[in-house]
């Protein structure tokens, strides 16, 4: 993983992914007592930056592979980011899903012209129908993070923040970045210390799900006790990937952690502030910016999705915008 | 007014102004039978276009004519982007508000650095208190619309607009603004005239505040029986401006009237299809694309503005999301 593959994903990429913007408002500024710069990629397509990854992965596949087609299991943003890449680039999607999985999302995926398998999470193992189906039909593998051509669009975001940045005229300070399995995060730290080295990305999770800070701080991967009970779902994941964790390593500062309400208040901020919607998950980055600083220095966050149920939404705004 | 006034004053607004984004989403496409084009100013600074104006005409005053300041009758959006410009461009503000006016409001205005002077909508003549300030401290007024260098900045959104939709393979078809004087409507339409002849635009009212609409059927200007009553608070003027009109006659098609329940409808769209915070005025144009449409072609829409208060919002989620 390098960033030569970064580089050739952005080329790939060009023309098809949003360039979003570096948002910025003077009163979010006065908020948070620094500048804070937003990289909204709530307003990439599918409303993640999971459609980088996506149409990066499927984009790098040879014209027979991708022919066959593709596989994901997720049901939620990883899914329709690599439906939509692959109804554009002509490859039949097939998308693994728990059968408990909300009907709007189940809903989307088909209507981003995706087949949906649903299968039984009690009683069905979802690697093994993965398998089953990729070996029938010889569909590839869209991993969600662990991945060198998924690494590499996320990977574009942090290309983006630093041509942003310096139009901005920051060129030193933190990256606050809402992590995962650390896709994004590894991605975005290659693409900043190759272009904006002055520019040091720092992974935030949800309280109770922090294996990547943990993993950090230790030195070793940790995994999450459990993978259910918080608002931030986008970014729950058992534990960061073999690829990303030592990209993590050597080019992040420290995990920082917020809780879920800290999140709601951002989500209602971003609405007051910024005219953005942010999912729980997507907003965690946001939320440390303004509840745990540590300094006044500029900062940016990327600000990961958007989709959101719209009960949760209005309840952030009822209690905190 | 024509079209060197809009290029010269992109000149003065080049990295002041967020280039903001031409969102689409392939959903949204679905829900309309058709591609929408959706031009989010409400990710402008200050959370609506009024900003571009009050840059373009602050920044257009002479040095010696601006350090002595600038005043402003408004409780909304012209009110915060005068506010900003003014303060980044070092030259005093005065706000002219109506005592009744939201107090977030007043806050925010007076938080962008402006001095808000308050008046009696009941007993004191407002025109009176400004030409008083005025003479007394020598400030120069800054008209909402009716006015050249405003309009100026307003229409670098359409040369934008001219440069995105040519990106996006939209040559020909609709351009629907969200009109309140027409100050947007008509910079939009002399920046396409001059760079994307193929692009008509087309100006969205609220039902009972349709005076361009009805100026336009009729050949001359007409008025609003009343200036309260609708949701779209934003762009609901006594009439159009005697030189906007006259561009909106030459330049575009039929005005189109949208009811304040679909005005509610497309801030859900854009919610979920979208991920961008619209104010009721912002979103007549995408509710005009979404239930008054004429025919399948492409189209582009302005979402104007995004300051909307928590509780119409929910309101509009609740009942449409």
């Amino acid at each position: 993983m390098n960033i030569e593959k970064i580089r050739a994903a952005a080329r790939r990429l060009d023309g098809h992914a949003v360039r979003t913007p570096l948002l910025n408002a003077p009163l979010l500024d006065a908020e948070a007592g620094r500048r804070v710069f937003v990289k909204a990629e709530c307003l990439q397509k599918t409303g993640s930056f999971k459609y980088r990854g996506g149409r990066s992965a499927v984009s790098a596949l040879d014209p027979e592979t991708r022919a066959q087609g593709v596989i994901a299991f997720s049901s939620g943003n990883h899914a329709q980011g690599v439906a939509l890449a692959a109804r554009e680039l002509g490859a039949p999607a097939v998308i693994v899903m728990p059968s408990d999985a909300p009907a709007l999302k189940i809903a989307n995926t088909k209507a981003l012209g995706a087949e949906v398998v649903l299968y039984d999470r009690a009683k069905e193992d979802r690697a093994e129908i993965g398998a089953r189906l990729s070996g029938e039909r010889g569909l590839t593998l869209i991993k969600p993070f662990d991945e060198p051509e998924v690494i590499a669009g996320q990977g574009t975001t942090g290309l983006e923040i630093a041509a942003q940045a310096r139009a901005a005229g920051v060129e030193e300070g933190e990256v606050l970045v809402c992590c995962g399995g650390g896709g994004l995060t590894s991605g975005i730290a290659l693409a900043l210390e190759a272009e904006a080295p002055g520019l040091r990305p720092r992974p935030v999770e949800p309280e109770g799900f922090d294996d990547v800070a943990r993993s950090l701080a230790t030195g070793a991967i940790q995994s999450n006790d459990r993978l259910t009970g918080s608002l931030c779902d986008a970014i729950i994941t058992q534990s960061p990937g073999e690829i990303t964790f030592p990209i993590m390593q050597r080019l992040c500062g420290p995990g920082i952690v917020v809780t879920d309400e800290e999140a709601l208040r951002a989500m209602a901020v971003a609405f007051t502030r910024l005219k953005v919607v942010l999912e729980p998950g997507g907003a965690v980055a946001l939320a440390a910016a303004l509840y745990h600083a540590e300094d006044k220095r500029d900062i940016i966050v990327v600000a990961s999705g958007g989709n959101v149920d719209a009960p949760v939404y209005r309840d952030a705004l009822a209690r905190f915008a």
